[in-house]
């Protein structure tokens, strides 16, 4: 039996139930956030922490609870027999259910904590697979670096890449390439790593961050710098970085082919390092 | 006791209960309408009905009965003992439950339609009563033509105007007046209505449709231009509109005062013909 998080409570998920007043079901009034477990530990969660203290501190939802995540995520992912699994944990953090109006609730109501776990299958996401994608304008709000639930543009924009069998739907703002619907995107070009630098126009991702700093420790110079669109065709490689896919080799963009059409060297040694310090993390 | 309507039937409110896998509560996939009811009737409810199948087009939800919206709307308005008083309909259509994944379900799911009423109460609105308003960046999506539930932008804009006690938050774009974030604008200037005209910057709204035939109808020349913020300090008269608060002349933005600082005769006029006409309908 699936068991899911609720305020507090480990419930069966079949019996987990959100008001229709939840500001998040109203309102996209919540942030989420979401965590790999390698058989045994989850990677990097004080990252993800922190991460989430910040956008709930920018949507301005006070939950004092907020460390307790770190207790409660273990914990969920062993009441869902996955210790010894490769799985993910999403927790979503809302408002609060209260009568429907803009301004918040008056008094402040306790906001909506909710998560679940999903174990990841081997036949499901391949990190180091190489994917296809597809490129076009960002049409989401111009505060992308915080994690909200408003994902509406980012689903709309997954699906379309999704139905002309790509991988992803990268964007660009103002001719310049920011990060995917999902992911974060990095470029090579002669040697040199380059990723759109944090702004209010990418999330920050943790897999990217880890990233930088692998690239870094390996000796690969980095710059974190935007990609012109114009400047798509002298880049030797790609790779999009998120919790789940790790590091992806991007082989195409729309109908350009990125390098000679497969992985390149860098995103592969950037990769096994990343796979090497999960290996020693497990110990 | 308070009937809300859930996927075809009607129910007390505090049984309603949402998934946590619904992609409302999830992703902010899905849309919604607020109609009002005059003591008898929904103003436009065409209007609505017309905006609403949009909305669901534009993002893909199917929901073949959807016009079944103007015989359970009344319906609820009814079963809430609302019929002969003005009262509010909140109608939401979701993509409906499935597992987690940003691409839409496979296989298709039901939507979810939920919607609740609630009665619009003396003490609360006054349609007509000035008020103070607020200019910020617009932070949205460009999408602001589809009426979706992805509101984050919009609550955190409201939240910001009502903690200075302002009634609304206006929107600029690129140096133009868009819209409020639950408002559409106008301007008059030198005996001249001035709107944004539609786009994707801003909601269709029902009411702006109708002032704009209501002004035109009285002789008023209209101007579906936007106003850039710089000629702000032209215009003589502003109002904001919306379902709820009708026809809102606003006398003060951010530091500046409109006009004299009282509701101007445009306005007034405009009001009064809006009002005339709730009045004939009634019959």
């Amino acid at each position: 039996m699936e068991i899911a998080f609720l305020n507090g409570e480990f419930l069966p998920k079949d019996e987990i139930k959100i008001s229709p007043d939840d500001r998040g079901f109203l309102f996209a009034d919540g942030i989420y956030e979401v965590m790999k477990w390698y058989e045994g530990f989850f990677y990097d969660l004080e990252s993800h922490l922190i991460r989430m203290k910040r956008s709930i501190r920018e949507i301005r939802i006070n939950w004092p609870e907020a460390d307790t995540f770190s207790t409660f995520a273990p914990e969920l992912i062993k009441r869902n027999q996955l210790s010894d699994l490769t799985a993910l944990i999403y927790l979503q953090v809302t408002r609060g259910a209260a009568p429907r109006t803009h301004s918040f609730p008056e008094p402040e109501v306790n906001p909506t904590i909710y998560a679940f776990v999903k174990e990841i299958l081997p036949a499901g996401i391949v990190p180091g697979s190489p994917v296809k994608v597809m490129l076009k304008e960002d049409i989401r709000w111009s505060r992308c670096d915080i994690k909200s639930i408003a994902l509406l543009a980012n689903t709309l924009s997954f699906q379309e890449a999704h139905e002309k069998g790509l991988s992803e739907c990268i964007f660009k703002r103002n001719g310049l390439i920011t990060e995917g619907s999902r992911s974060n995107i990095f470029f090579v070009i002669n040697g040199t790593l380059y990723t759109h630098p944090e702004s209010e126009h990418i999330l920050s991702g943790v897999t990217r961050k880890n990233i930088l700093r692998i690239a870094r420790e390996a000796g690969i110079p980095v710059k974190e710098e935007p990609l012109p669109v114009k400047k798509f065709g002298i880049i030797q490689e790609a790779f999009i970085t998120n919790t789940s896919a790790e590091v992806t080799p991007v082989i195409a963009m729309n109908e350009l082919t990125v390098g000679n059409g497969i992985p390149g060297p860098v995103t592969i040694l950037i990769h096994k390092h990343f796979q090497a310090e999960i290996i020693a993390l497990k110990g």
